[in-house]
């Protein structure tokens, strides 16, 4: 067989799908498996872009241009204006979700061997995507017990090097459901100018954020013009995943012609999907203030539940829908597995997402694991029973 | 600013669209431009899949295996078995398109560096997709007075070297619609085992094929089956560009598990295109047959009205929807701008691909064009007759 590239040695498998063939087995096996691991929302799609699909009115479902469709463009940089943002359709690409949306990024500023330094833990998909573009990851960890807060800035200045391209954040994040503060903000503001770097911005949660205060986005600081890049998506604002609409967006005019060259190369997004995302924001009514509720009301239930459990600690996420959680455990992945394979509460058990895989090196902390409260509350609590259980039970459990 | 990637500045901008500037200036000035310079089919997608998006089942839009849905993937693995190519659903990951199959398989097959030999011209977002993942293209030049068949064998073997992964070929190909021997694929087929190399073969026009006999496909080689990488997309089989539906093939498992990864990365192709490239496929009825009898007829029209015209040199294509012509011009991009902005034929114009963005250097070959017919007849029959007379008042014709 002739070679294969290094890449596909190196790019991991998903931490959120690996563990899918013990899930398989154990519902054959006939038990119920609550899906902590995965960040599908179960929230129903906007009824605005249902009836847009049923009613799409094209005959031949052409190319669109390769930077969106008009009417999609601008429904998005109206969001935008609605939340005290200027923004023209010209400064965004759309994008095959957020995750072409990095995939161009990480093309349009790293020659191969350029670094990017990113708080860890860390969208664990960062890692394929800087694989795939030849990029060097750079962590800084953050801490459980500054809740994943952002790491002094000094370490990360400790670690600016001539290859350092850019830093890169995600807030609030996947997986910790952390939300930078403005001043954190700020400190990353003065560093990125300073070193003349690139502050990508994933900011595909801003619309679930969980204080009194409005979101910040870098697009808040008119100083940061040419170095932010903002990740957007569809996926988890409107709980439509499927429909793979995302975008790049900078009000650098150069980052988006030359978005537009990585776009032009793969012809279009989807037709169908700017269609719908574009009816979705023409008529959003109360879906975010209402799927915000419910989403509070989850996170409520089982960060306090969670950390009523014996040596489980889980920080109180400001956004997202999120948490990063210490088990008390010897290894979160084998306990996940043991959870699947060995274990369950009258016919019953939970899937999780082991922590490691959201780290730069699998063997760095062995005892997270990543919660995502995506199922309702009743669900919620179930899981949370089951967990007490099992830790009781799980030949692991330190203490 | 901070410094940007090469990758951004080596990439070309896309010769179909680089021109459109011009194109909207005519049209603003309210002159008729025929567009022969894209590859869009005008045909009606397939009325089963406009159906099945009317009549999708889904309230909640998410995420779809990585690999495709298995609905989807047994669609496709039934249609090759159709055309007596066995293929299970799990030789193919269902991708964006042929465009992220492309790019899926260079990263699968290639450190950046490593070289991919391609006949020219050729579809020239290869050159995009090769500057992205760091791979060097080796083109060999095909002839249009051997109507761009296979160029001499040992060209290619003089081109190997250590680099060398893989050949790829585009039969029916775009931009000529050369369709290629069974004796042709022979010869590669022996050279790529005799080096050890890849055979990437993009058969996106398989179906639009106008011999009597059978499309070979490289899936026809059972020799192949390590060596054999197959692009495959809806979007031009089923008039659904915009629908971004397409797969990487390969009865290589290896190549499969690393496309995998590449698209667990990315989470999943769309949910709604899936849904109803499946049901196209489910109820195709005569679309093929209705697709290509309508096609030929636009050929012959096109390749015979063209080759009347005084200094046109225009060969029979076998397949695709496109034609690669020899005009009497200095330089085809410079006409081309004239007919947009400096000619009409009584208010109309026509747009032409300049053949150039097909080579590996723009300044190789000066006075090709790409001609699509995606025209209907009568507006094929105008379009020549505008560029007879065009080239009768051009200042640059050759006569």
């Amino acid at each position: 067989m002739p070679q294969l590239s290094y890449k596909g040695d190196l790019m991991p498998s998903s931490p959120i799908r690996k563990l899918t063939p013990y899930s398989d087995k154990a519902e054959n096996r006939g038990i119920k498996v609550y899906h902590l691991n995965i960040g599908q929302p179960d929230i129903d799609s906007p009824q605005p872009a249902l009836d847009a699909i049923k009613n799409e009115p094209f005959k031949v479902l052409s190319y669109t241009h390769s930077e969106g469709t008009a009417e999609y463009r601008t429904a998005l940089s109206d969001y935008y204006k609605n939340r005290g943002l200027e923004l023209e359709p010209s400064d965004m690409i759309i994008t095959n979700g957020g995750s072409e949306a990095l995939l161009f990024c990480f093309g349009i500023i790293c020659n191969p061997g350029d670094e990017i330094i990113i708080p860890e833990p860390f969208y664990a998909n960062y890692n394929s995507f800087a694989i795939q573009s030849g990029v060097k990851i750079v962590p800084i960890q953050s801490k459980i017990e500054d809740n994943f807060g952002l790491p002094p800035i000094e370490t990360f200045e400790d670690k600016i090097t001539d290859k350092t391209k850019a830093i890169l954040i995600n807030s609030p994040g996947n997986p910790t459901g952390y939300l930078y503060s403005k001043a954190e903000l700020e400190k990353l503001k003065e560093l990125v100018l300073k070193h003349d770097l690139y502050l990508i911005s994933d900011e595909v949660y801003a619309e679930y954020v969980y204080t009194d205060e409005e979101f910040v986005s870098v697009l808040n600081f008119p100083e940061l013009k040419e170095n932010a890049i903002i990740i957007d998506s569809e996926s988890k604002r409107f709980s439509m995943c499927g429909l793979r609409i995302g975008a790049l967006i900078s009000r650098n005019p150069e980052i988006i012609k030359r978005a537009l060259k990585f776009g032009q190369a793969r012809l279009c997004p989807n037709i169908i999907s700017q269609y719908a995302a574009a009816k979705a924001h023409q008529n959003a009514g109360t879906y975010f203030d209402d799927s915000r509720a419910e989403y509070i009301s989850r996170r409520d239930l089982l960060v306090t539940e969670l950390n009523r459990i014996p040596g489980v600690i889980c920080p109180h996420p400001q956004g997202a829908f999120y948490c990063m959680v210490e088990l008390p455990v010897d290894d979160t992945e084998k306990f996940a597995i043991w959870l699947l394979n060995d274990f369950d509460l009258n016919g019953e058990t939970v899937m999780i997402a082991p922590g490691n895989g959201f780290y730069s090196d699998p063997e760095k902390v062995k005892n997270q694991a990543r919660f995502a409260y995506v199922l309702k509350k009743e669900e919620l609590q179930k899981s949370v029973d089951i967990l007490r259980e099992a830790l009781k039970k799980y030949p692991g459990t330190s203490r």
